[in-house]
């Protein structure tokens, strides 16, 4: 088949990559609105061709919205309204607001909203991964507003990619990526900034950062175009998991400023029952 | 040489297999109160014999203090009174009470106070990892006040297991130390306390925890029994860092609360610049 992927940077050339690799879709149609993106993409093979909007859905079966969550926010509506019976998905990682910018749309149930749980911190067509998706979990929000055949084909895609489903109320969807995703990046650039701040001798962050430093600053490379929206998004969630988070600093704070060493360490150990949970 | 390592932990035993390795050991003798550690040090051959205290210095060239900062604290000062000829070295993440606890002793020149950067969230001879060590930083502390043969030994020690050598005073390290390493660590036990008490379905921390996640809160999984006395000796530094950390976070949070876009972007930027340092 062929699909139209709208954003032709990390997430969309990657995608693109494996629905060709999989035999998913025979042709893919990339739109970006950076020519350069475009160029890179072609240049590199992840997209076949690249043209104008109404031309790539009137020659595609699916069509995949890859691009920043407030500017899925502005395209969807109208988009989904230029639809025949072609099918539409996004892969932003807010759910709540985006799908109740179409709930009263006519071709609502064309649209499938939905959040791959894969990414990275690097970003454009050069950062593709070559295994991306495979064996992670894809959240399929709200699934009942949906056509039942826009539905499977959008499962038996992220199937096709080697990835889990998993089912949610695009609500409870923006709670649960507050807390295991959202909030670990708000916490990695505040990472940064600390020690930026702090440590004006770039030459001994360089020299003695080692790898738990690298790992939990990772994120804090990641692309402030695509991460303003989603906090902005889903504010409500993420304030609640972030005053959560001060709050835990806060006794780990007090702990230190009392000698309290007993408390210290049974705060530690509770930490680490996050082992049970990811090993 | 022979070498005694105090400690047949992660540290130890990984530092163990690499000296044996590389050829800088013919034999290794390892001590630890946990006679199960040594067991299991001696049946993966990260040890070659188990003796008491007063043997192994007599047998050893090289006696390496692989054990958390709170017990080297408290071994340390008997252990150097007791030495002959022999070069004492701890491993410890903390160096300037460690220091300053043999400043005064009569074999001072005899110790090298250093800090390999490197370690895993992991702990115990079951948790050696081959290659540790390669490629990473070791700081030696305080050198003048090493004798020249013990420093040319420890020298010839972190290069044969291909680390690179960075000299300091202690008390520097210390300051460092909390930037680069020991604020990460609270960062992400605070992250996981956080998580666990929001999200109180494990189920989708589970399904839904991305790699993004997993990466900050890795840390959160070290062992509280090294972790307390580290942030317990550089208590002064990592509470300056702290609440650094702590006012970052709350910038981000006014950000949110204030709809102020333009400078969450700007913060976002400038947390990206660690980029430059950290590829």
């Amino acid at each position: 088949m062929t699909v139209t992927i709208i954003g032709t940077g990390l997430i969309g050339c990657s995608l693109a990559n494996r629905l060709k690799e999989t035999g998913f879709a025979k042709k893919i149609i990339g739109l970006d609105n950076k020519p350069q993106n475009i160029q890179t993409a072609l240049s590199l093979g992840w997209i076949d061709e690249s043209l104008d909007l109404d031309e790539a859905i009137k020659q595609s079966e699916l069509i995949v919205i890859a691009i920043p969550v407030d500017a899925t926010l502005q395209l969807l509506p109208g988009l989904l309204s230029k639809l025949d019976k072609q099918v539409l998905m996004d892969v932003g990682s807010t759910k709540e607001i985006i799908c109740r910018s179409v709930i009263n749309n006519i071709k609502r149930g064309r649209f499938v909203a939905t959040h791959p749980m894969w990414g990275t911190e690097k970003n454009g067509p050069e950062a593709v991964v070559k295994d991306a998706f495979e064996g992670r979990v894809a959240v399929i929000c709200d699934k009942d507003k949906t056509d039942a055949d826009a539905l499977q084909l959008i499962e038996k895609l992220y199937k096709a990619i080697g990835m889990q489903l998993v089912y949610m109320e695009s609500g409870v969807h923006d709670v649960h990526a507050a807390y295991v995703s959202h909030i670990s990046h708000i916490a990695s650039y505040a990472l940064s900034l600390t020690v930026l701040e702090k440590e004006k001798e770039e030459d001994a962050i360089f020299e003695l950062a080692s790898g738990g430093f690298e790992s939990t600053v990772r994120l804090a490379k990641s692309n402030p175009a695509m991460w303003v929206p989603i906090l902005m998004q889903n504010k409500e969630n993420v304030l609640d998991v972030l005053n959560e988070h001060i709050v835990q600093l806060r006794k780990i704070k007090s702990c230190l400023e009392k000698d309290n060493f007993t408390y210290l360490q049974e705060l530690m150990e509770n930490a680490n029952k996050i082992k049970r949970i990811l090993k």
